[in-house]
């Protein structure tokens, strides 16, 4: 064999055995949050910091480099070269972070998380303040690490989740969509919004929907299962692409979407080309596509009018009278659009701007503007700006999501820029579907997930992020498509 | 720091970091067994492949030898000594098994495993042979690679659960066992069983009964959870010892003592001391041991007559009038003596015969002298030799165990030993607690399970087996007092 092809072969072998740990460590994870008892909590933080300790050795293997060297990516087809290129990426990333920062940073949020689980069911933010300090400090750390030169710290742990991204054109983004919402939101405000529901629903009907609905969504139960987990999230890919749900007896559509939503995770996952599975390239292309999957399961199809004449007798089974009696009452509950504190259950105005609050408030964390001790009062103050009133306690203002707990920043603007791929997807697709109401009317969703892994689901990372949403919708995205998705939906409800 | 001081230090560090290696390579093993979707058995197969791999590696670091080198042990507390000592032996085998040989055994069994499985559901030996015989060809290589000079493969390979155990002993004891199960099996044949039960008992019913039953046992539901599998089996230990247990709608007491048999296990990790935790010195003793406890919980207390007290009323209203009527009822229907083609569903005397069969089945296919291929129908001649008939099927034969699907040859005479050391230590805890009989009438277990801990579970390894089995009955055991067990339990049903 040439050095290029022994390169290419050690490579390859390397990078799958990676993936197969980096899989076991997720996995680990999600048995944490979905499964794992309380007293598990305190030997399980060595075990996450073991497993990162050995992927960083593997990750930061000094043989990557020579290996990478010697690769001659030109006589390789289009997926192994971009295998070589997201390894020459990620290698030198994890070059930047030492081994010790790594280990602690894994230590340190998966106890983390455990605080701000109790400190969230418990409504007390001083409880999780001091951990969050530590979260933060590490970032910090870490993002000076990884900064090239003239980069913020948090545009290098942007990199993570939207790469190329900068938060700067990100601002200017949010600044012209934010424009556009404000007239959007003053408009709903003004018909105001449909009555809420208010029955008894019980958690075996909630879960029995939830699975009968993933289903039609196209999810393989045979590659995935369905948990309880305090905040939803999917987990793993192809042949095990779990999700997880939660409960609220008192309302359907917060277990209903929390499940629709991460069926748009776990599908696309489910649906990367096995050619590329357990390689570099078998990853999703970004959080940002991740999120315009979801988000189009879960809005797209799964709030829109055409798919209530289908869902809405569905849930009427489910729950009887408690239940709105018609389609289109079924569509007007289901797109409630008024404030909400929980971003969750926000409907897709005030979504973007729960998002736009995160984006400033991790911004000014990690920039050392607003101290962590801070957060919950900044979050009351912002809320009331943008809810009209602040939130009446932490578990529903600064406790409310888990992803700072996690080292998650950066991760949430990925959230609108998700919702706005799947705008622009949809209008895509309703070039190639033209029947696409009559087919969501009819609960007949496959043309659909088949159009999506078509143009996005198979081609995991090979494209690059831009590229791979450009070559689905034709040209460069903007926040057009998602404004007019928006002006449509609230006019529907005047 | 003096280099004994520095090489003490660096190998504790390696220990609780291998550890925790460990329980991740472990939770994997309970994930493919309890949870994960059928899918997933593909990716699962390089995922435990790279965890073996990377055990391996930590297990045969050549830095092992030289702080072992370094430490003076006389200088160490019992426990830091005694992981010095196990940590030695654990070195010299795995530097004897190639890596190669032991992440091909991992992925092998893991596939071997789920082919298992499916051919155990649609009672199709055949399909499992071809892969049972690619086991037993890696297990002997494996063996060859660990036997002393002189030791049988067979020996080498019962180390891993019974160190300082030999096949030659074992069957010697084995003999004298059946010589005196002979008579008592005939005896309980001539009063003949207890009729069976027939009634229909709800999977609900009987999960619960179990969650109310392993409370009861002193199962610690913060550090533990109780799931489904195919096969029963424990799986953690201390903060995180999970159980299953399986059920069958015909059949209560399957769900209800397997429940009881894996809380043995369980409780006895879960009270292992948490100094010793993450260390060698704080894994179980031997596989003996470890079964000594479920079986403790599961016979000595679980199937005697003054727990039936406390236990039948319990069963009676979980199953009402499908339930045996009174405490003397279910003493009888839970020790329905009688052969039985399935081991975990045998009664304590038949128990042995079907531990006895697989010692001499897996010894002569681990020696050569049996063909994989003819396995189901050397266990038919077997079974019709030792239960009055041959299995019906090989799902009642040949398949039903996991074990050497999985690579556990030298595991099944531990269940036997474990019956032997049950006994002993029931003879030395009623010196202790002479009330014993009322105590387990009235339900109220922690005495006996603070006694159990006391000279056993906190132990950890400290001690090796046969020391801290002699320590706490207070001379070496042999099979009388197991034998005198069984022949009182005889007679009290006839």
């Amino acid at each position: 064999m040439t050095a290029h092809a022994d390169a290419q072969s050690a490579l390859h072998a390397h990078l799958t055995t990676t993936a197969a740990l980096s899989r076991v460590a997720g996995r680990l994870s999600w048995d944490q949050e979905a499964v794992m008892p309380p007293k598990g909590a305190e030997g399980r933080a060595a075990e996450a910091a073991a497993m990162a300790a050995v992927l960083h050795a593997r990750q930061t293997d000094p043989r990557l480099g020579e290996w990478i060297a010697a690769i001659d990516t030109a006589a390789l087809d289009p997926a192994a070269a971009r295998d070589v290129a997201l390894t020459a990426k990620s290698f030198a990333r994890a070059s930047k972070v030492p081994a010790r920062l790594a280990t602690a940073l894994a230590d340190l949020t998966t106890r983390a998380q455990g605080i701000w689980a109790e400190a969230r069911a418990n409504d007390d933010f001083a409880a999780f303040a001091p951990v969050l300090a530590q979260v933060i400090a590490l970032k910090r750390e870490e993002a000076s690490a990884l900064a090239a030169p003239g980069q913020t710290p948090y545009d290098a742990l942007l990199q993570d989740f939207e790469p190329g991204a900068n938060a700067a054109d990100i601002a200017a983004l949010f600044d012209r969509l934010r424009a556009g919402l404000a007239p959007l939101a003053a408009e709903a405000a003004e018909a105001g919004p449909a009555p809420a529901l208010t029955g008894a629903y019980p958690h075996a009907a909630q879960m029995a929907l939830a699975r009968e609905v993933a289903g039609a969504f196209g999810y393989d139960w045979a590659a995935g299962r369905l948990d309880l987990a305090v905040h939803p999230f999917s987990s793993g890919g192809r042949g095990d692409a779990r999700i997880t749900t939660r409960v609220d007896e008192g309302d359907p559509f917060n277990c209903l979407y929390s499940t629709i939503h991460e069926v748009g995770h776990a599908v696309y996952e489910q649906n990367i080309s096995a050619d590329v599975f357990g390689r570099p390239s078998g990853d999703a292309a970004s959080m940002g596509v991740h999120e315009s999957q979801s988000r189009f399961f879960e809005n797209a199809i799964g709030r829109s009018r055409p798919f209530a004449e289908w869902l809405a007798p569905k849930v009427r089974s489910a729950f009887g009278d408690a239940a709105p009696a018609s389609p289109e009452a079924f569509f007007r509950t289901a797109n409630r659009i008024a404030p909400d504190f929980i971003r969750t259950e926000a409907d897709e105005v005030h979504y973007n701007l729960h998002v736009m609050m995160r984006f400033d408030l991790e911004r000014a964390m990690i920039a050392g503007d607003l101290a962590p001790g801070d957060l919950a009062e900044a979050w009351r103050a912002r809320a009331a700006a943008d809810f009209g009133a602040p939130a009446p306690n932490d578990r529903l203002g600064a406790l409310q999501d888990v992803h700072w707990s996690v080292g998650l920043f950066g991760y949430f603007p990925t959230y609108s820029l998700g919702n706005l791929y799947a705008a622009e997807l949809e209008v895509a697709m309703r070039r190639d579907l033209p029947n696409m109401d009559d087919l969501m009317a009819e609960g007949d969703l496959a043309p659909l997930v088949a159009w999506m892994t078509t143009h996005v689901h198979r081609h995991g990372s090979v494209l690059p992020a831009p590229a791979l949403i450009e070559a689905a919708i034709g040209r460069a995205p903007d926040e057009g498509a998602l404004l007019a998705h928006l002006a449509r939906k609230v006019r529907a409800l005047a």
